[in-house]
């Protein structure tokens, strides 16, 4: 069996009932709990030592990184979060003090966002620390915005630059939830996610829920500067534009809205966000798939994005070995 | 620095925002969401593999452990479960059939309770499986039950039977969801938790949230036929009455009301729940800690329920190696 099989088949008659609005399969669950105005959000997501983080890694940085990639799901349906709860799996001989510096990155960011942080536990993993960080938010009734919705002839459009997170940027990074807000309030968006998996593997969950194509103009595509060197200085460091396409953990916003939008769109947003770059990186199509265009011609792209559940243990390779149902 | 230390460190001045009604230390963070009725559940729960089962449990029986455990703090907080998420950490080589049947035993309970799995997601934890569960549920404004509502002269009781759980209890017991909303349907509850440390320690949660102390009559406790047992066939189990005190994961419900109310609830409790044995063990006294009476007098316990973070690796001597916050 191997993952998308595993998906379809825990995935496939999970026990329902009248509260879901939206189950597994999109960035947060959404349910109907009896909120006048709101639907609930509702989403976990966990970290692991020797995958997302090392044991080098500062232990505020683990904490905030932990917090922010749950904070990034909520951005995701563009949401507002409520409230926390942690699991801490710890290793034996564990310090007290990391620990608490872990909960001291945390709670940096909770603060920043609102977030209230309400308890939760810590438990024995002999061998290394996890961290699932368990999140509810809200979103005003109708406002959420799902993967499923985008349309042919859509722009699509992502936030910040890509391909970034190994050279530190998936310790960094900020959710983006203020702009996912903003935009839900003043554009009609289509579809909606955070990038996860990168730009190639998460597009396809997009594609595949809508049920349309792609095609992305390769010199459009914001590449971050540290993939450009990363990939000059290092010899077994992916060409940056692969970096940008298939590498995990940018958490930026990927998203469509109707191409007469598109300009008014990128005016608007300078005004707002003009510290946070928004590229226009192509458009839907009819059909499945993504096609990369450039000075040559249109290429259908066959990478996958990221494989999961690699055996590949460097935490650089490894990154996201995990699959959302 | 030890557990309670850092409880206390990791618990000290945590972010809160106005829909917090109940934050860490209770059996459930309670929030106000502003559903009109009713106050939102929220709760997170591990279990981990050679703590919590062994590579020999049944994939079905560990799948049903991990939900039930979780369904069992709702119950102690007299609500009803909604939704679940499931994070699923796998070893390396993880078999996807194994995980499906985990799910089956998950399912199986969630359907039984009408509760929505709503998705979750699996992640990589390569020496060993873990399972944390994160749930969402509803209780009516002022109904939910803390533990910290004791008050001298309340009449202790306990639910089911104590002390069974290395026998066998842990794996299917029945979280009391059904009988805690009746009870506070019909009776002044004053303070309410599941029993998943063991009674002498959950005990003195209830004590120390309300600051109180208890005098348990050591004739009343319910022991389970299977602790005796055990005890009689093993010379390295504990004593019965011992197991029944301090063995983790019996997850029956501990809770006081006025002993003027307690013959009247005997009575009700036979006729609505005539299989589920309820014992009146002992009274709230002023004071703190635990007096135990027996033929012979009233003794104080100085023993603590559970250690934790136990060097011990036996999984028989190691459940409950967490802390909740």
């Amino acid at each position: 069996m191997n993952e998308f099989e595993l998906i379809a088949k825990l995935t496939h008659a999970l026990p329902a009932n009248e509260s879901v609005v939206t189950g597994a399969g999109d960035d947060c669950a959404v349910l109907d709990l009896g909120v006048a105005d709101k639907l609930i959000l509702f989403k976990t997501d966990a970290v692991v030592e020797g995958f997302h983080f090392t044991r080098e890694t500062p232990p505020e940085k683990i904490g905030r990184k932990a917090l922010a990639r749950c904070l990034s799901d909520i951005a995701a349906m563009a949401g507002t979060p409520t409230a926390a709860l942690v699991t801490v799996g710890l290793p034996e001989n564990f310090d007290g003090e990391f620990v608490a510096e872990i909960y001291d990155g945390m709670n940096v960011l909770a603060r920043e966002q609102g977030v209230a942080m309400v308890g939760g536990e810590t438990t024995t993993n002999p061998e290394r620390l996890l961290i699932s960080i368990s999140m509810l938010g809200t979103v005003p009734r109708g406002n959420q915005i799902l993967r499923s919705g985008a349309k042919t002839g859509d722009a699509i459009f992502v936030t910040g630059e890509l391909g970034g997170s190994l050279a530190g940027h998936h310790l960094d990074f900020a959710p983006r939830l203020a702009e996912a807000r903003w935009l839900t309030e003043h554009f009609a968006v289509h579809a909606l996610l955070d990038l996860s998996d990168g730009l190639a593997g998460d597009l396809r969950h997009i594609l595949n829920a809508s049920k349309v194509g792609a095609e992305i103009l390769k010199s459009a595509v914001p590449v971050s500067r540290a993939a450009k060197i990363r990939a000059k200085q290092s010899s077994t460091a992916k060409p940056a534009f692969a970096a940008a396409l298939t590498d995990g953990e940018d958490f930026e916003l990927l998203f469509t809205l109707d191409s007469k939008d598109a300009v008014k769109l990128l005016d608007a947003w300078k005004k707002e966000f003009p510290k946070v770059k928004l590229s226009c990186i192509g458009r839907i199509v009819p059909g499945d798939g993504i096609l990369i265009r450039d000075k040559t011609g249109a290429h259908r792209l066959s990478a996958r994005g990221f494989v999961h559940f690699t055996q590949d243990r460097l935490p650089e390779q490894s990154f996201n070995t995990k699959i959302t149902l």
